[in-house]
């Protein structure tokens, strides 16, 4: 399949899902062509987008967020938003397929004209999942979605890159924790905007409460991020649909706040500026690999790192002096 | 502090700690004249190295990993080995500090002169990060030390980047789950040569069983990463020391399975292969950097991205296009 044309491009900014869907398929393929297509396409949809509120979304596997975002997108549907939902699943570069394509999630939300539900795209590198997310994102807003959320599992690098591609950073946590909790905590926290400590229903409620404290009590040795913020702690539970109302408010306020300072504007262009950086690295690794002058050493080479003739980095300095040599 | 010198390196291959811990730094350097130096010892080291079993070990905030490796290293010390424990955490690319370089954390492991531990070094990128725990591993084992723990925080990129440096990886889970739980079992899983649930004792005790028959159960839909290895799934309490000896059974036997299958080797080798590739990533990002001809476009190019004249991946055409461009 290949071929978005102008009919597509019109009914994208119509609003319409299906032609939605086609376009980011078209950003995920990994065919020349269709890059090119894809490029075209951006530069086409690059002067719609922009008009949303950007939200990232973490948590550790357990916390409950396919059942918040749910609660949560079915709330902000209903304040008169259209919601788009992107999943980073940095498990899926292993796998190939992805866990948080499963389509029994977010059952009701996904029903919704006014939800667009995308699963993680299966990428090779981390890096490549960034690019076709970031630029998924222009097409949503450039299809009217204005609440864009970008989820994604765990605790590790896929929370700087989401951090990196939002206005807004939302940390799930569960009731309790323990040590290890109480340690990575302010490695996240500097990215956190608002934290949201889940499952506060039945007998975990008390749990909820003291984590909440605790968090709290946490972020005062945290450096701020904003001067004008001080990121909130709230209890939901999204089995009892408490407290959804107000992390909605929470996102609200932190987004007049920002727009206030001139900040959401400044945080904007400095992630183009990291997104050009990240776009540069995979080019250049892409550039390598094709490179012919490389190709009779690189053999020779990764035999003799594989056989503990050479170290890897020896090696490396060999191949990259080969390919930025002037001659 | 510079000067790592030919005494250093022979206290280091008698095993004296010290001298490791000096050499790591040395690895640890960003400085020019050092990363000579460090490149140095390593082609020294390298031969000695080599001799040990890696294992990477992974799991959630709050799954107990600190007391678990306190005991699990006392138990392996009492079988005769060395031990030496790194860390690796991601969040501290964001915070620079770290949090796994807590004093507190092992205290009895950590004053027993045959365990070495290594909080996580601060580096800008996982990239560096990797590097540096690689080359650690080399020095360690040149030191004598015959078990490698890298310890990993988190579900994301960080694990993947362990397995490709480790002959094993431990995957360690809470009692109970829910339903995201269930969902990025199958990445992760495909990671994990041993599963152990933390946490088997008082009231967790029956949660702690039925998650490991979860586990087992979903193991069955993974394909397995070995012919001739069946994951085991084994409860632990790290609280009440019962369960770590026979994970330490495990281990042994995993090693000697692979051995005999000669995988041992293969694994090995196929990591040298990916470490060349990575380190040639980290060179050419560090040479376009540096190079010259780009310093007068980038600025103006840069500029264009943030104001959104050009998309970033239009200008990190460009800017690739210079570096390799042939004249």
């Amino acid at each position: 399949m290949s071929g978005f044309k102008q009919s597509d491009f019109e009914a994208l900014t119509k609003g319409e899902r299906k032609a939605l869907a086609k376009g980011i398929t078209l950003l995920e393929s990994s065919r020349v062509d269709h890059r090119h297509e894809a490029e075209s396409l951006l530069n086409l949809a690059a002067p719609l987008s922009g008009n949303s509120i950007r939200i990232g979304l973490t948590g550790v596997p357990g916390v409950g967020k396919s059942t918040f975002i749910e609660q949560f997108g079915n709330h902000i549907i209903s304040q008169g938003h259209r919601l788009a939902v992107l999943a980073i699943d940095p498990s899926s570069t292993i796998n190939g397929g992805s866990i948080l394509g499963d389509k029994t999630r977010m059952q009701t939300l996904s029903t919704n004209p006014n939800a667009f539900i995308r699963p993680s795209p299966a990428g090779k590198t981390l890096g490549g999942v960034a690019r076709r997310t970031r630029e998924s994102i222009t097409l949503c807003e450039a299809a009217g979605f204005d609440v864009i959320i970008v989820e994604t599992v765990g605790v590790g690098q896929s929370e700087t890159m989401v951090s990196d591609m939002t206005d807004l950073f939302l940390l799930m946590l569960l009731p309790g924790g323990g040590d290890d909790l109480q340690g990575i905590k302010r490695g996240i926290m500097e990215l956190a905007d608002i934290v949201v400590v889940n499952k506060a229903d039945g007998d975990l409620k008390s749990r909820a409460n003291l984590a909440a404290a605790d968090v709290q009590q946490a972020l005062r040795l945290v450096k701020p991020r904003y001067s004008y913020w001080t990121v909130p702690v709230q209890t939901v539970s999204s089995m009892e649909s408490h407290g959804i109302d107000s992390v909605w408010n929470s996102v609200s306020e932190f987004k007049w706040a920002m727009k206030q300072a001139g900040d959401l504007e400044n945080v904007r262009r400095n992630q183009l500026k990291q997104w050009l950086w990240a776009e540069t690295n995979e080019l250049l690794l892409a550039q390598l690999r094709a490179d012919k002058r490389i190709q009779g050493s690189l053999e020779v080479l990764q035999k003799q790192v594989m056989n503990g003739e050479m170290t890897p980095s020896q090696a490396a300095s060999t191949l990259v002096s080969i390919l930025t040599k002037e001659s």
